[in-house]
């Protein structure tokens, strides 16, 4: 690719850097390939990234973030009543993940090798995506529909027990015959959970 | 090791053959190296298992029931309420897959590659298990304890809810610090989802 005229920026070299990522394959992806792509010299992007761990932390923490900021929106949509909330939320993450193994396979193995080398990225994705079903709950017990003494505790059950459902070690179940029915009755049996007593 | 003068029992080839996978793995034993261990000819091995694929189904079915054995007395035992005898089946599933990751990792890793090849084994483990589930769930909706119109979907429910502790691929999670309040919370919320309403 030619030297390009456009600043080099963060973002730019994310981009350039999960194409690459997408094309070699994370075992064989290097820093060189990425500058390449981008026209310039490795310098240019150490001078963003300082280690090629570093670059690659970023650009899985991207990917990840992708997910968590369509379901933010979700979460803190006060229009919808806390159960409606927290079922479309769930349903959503599903369908995050499971259109990144479908859509996109390549990449998608890509960043199941990333994720398994960048401990921390993934510890704070996990946390941010608690963090928005612990609020989703807390609007639950404010309005009195849910009954739950530690919110954040019912948010990590919560995400423990739909683990089958988005966590990407299970991607090949999510291609099978009736696993929306074995959502849904997971789901079904969680929501009764916290409901209140009436 | 010498001719043997004991009868040749399935039971002795599969005992042998475990042995043989612990110390060659999957990938390398034979049954050439079974009969070997057994002192006898391969062609003795072969009349009571027809092909490598069909002894390696058995051992894997054999270590897997020794699994639903345990449990199967916990589903039976009507001295037990139904709740505590699902936390308890719940806890016992949990313990015993624990400890045969923990004892003996390697024979973990070697039973997590056949599972991988024995799909209908597998699936029969699994519809054993879901089957003691739904018997606990029926004992409870026929006591009164539980609220379930299905409870073989229940019982579904509950196992996937609890995938994370039972499941082979979480095995690196159940030495983390603090597993057995997340295996604790998520059983509460399952038991609060059954619970018949008061």
């Amino acid at each position: 690719m030619p030297p390009s005229t456009e600043t080099l920026t963060a973002e730019r070299i994310l981009e350039a850097t999960e194409e690459v990522l997408r094309r070699h394959g994370p075992a064989k992806a290097t820093v060189v390939d990425v500058a390449r792509a981008l026209g310039v010299s490795h310098g240019s992007v150490y001078r963003h990234f300082r280690t090629k761990a570093a670059l690659r932390a970023a650009v899985t923490k991207r990917w990840l973030d992708r997910t968590s900021q369509t379901l933010s929106a979700i979460a803190a949509d006060a229009t919808r009543a806390p159960q409606t909330r927290l079922r479309d939320w769930l349903a959503a993450l599903f369908e995050a993940k499971r259109r990144k193994a479908d859509d996109d396979p390549e990449l998608f193995a890509t960043y199941m090798v990333l994720t398994g080398e960048t401990g921390d990225v993934v510890d704070e994705h996990l946390a941010d995506l608690t963090g928005q079903l612990t609020r989703i709950i807390e609007a639950g017990v404010a309005s009195g529909a849910f009954t739950a003494p530690d919110p954040r505790a019912a948010a990590r059950a919560v995400f423990h027990a739909t683990g089958r459902f988005h966590d990407p070690g299970y991607h090949r179940v999510w291609q099978r015959q009736g696993v929306e029915d074995d959502f849904t009755a997971v789901v079904d049996l969680l929501l009764r959970g916290l409901r209140a007593p009436s």
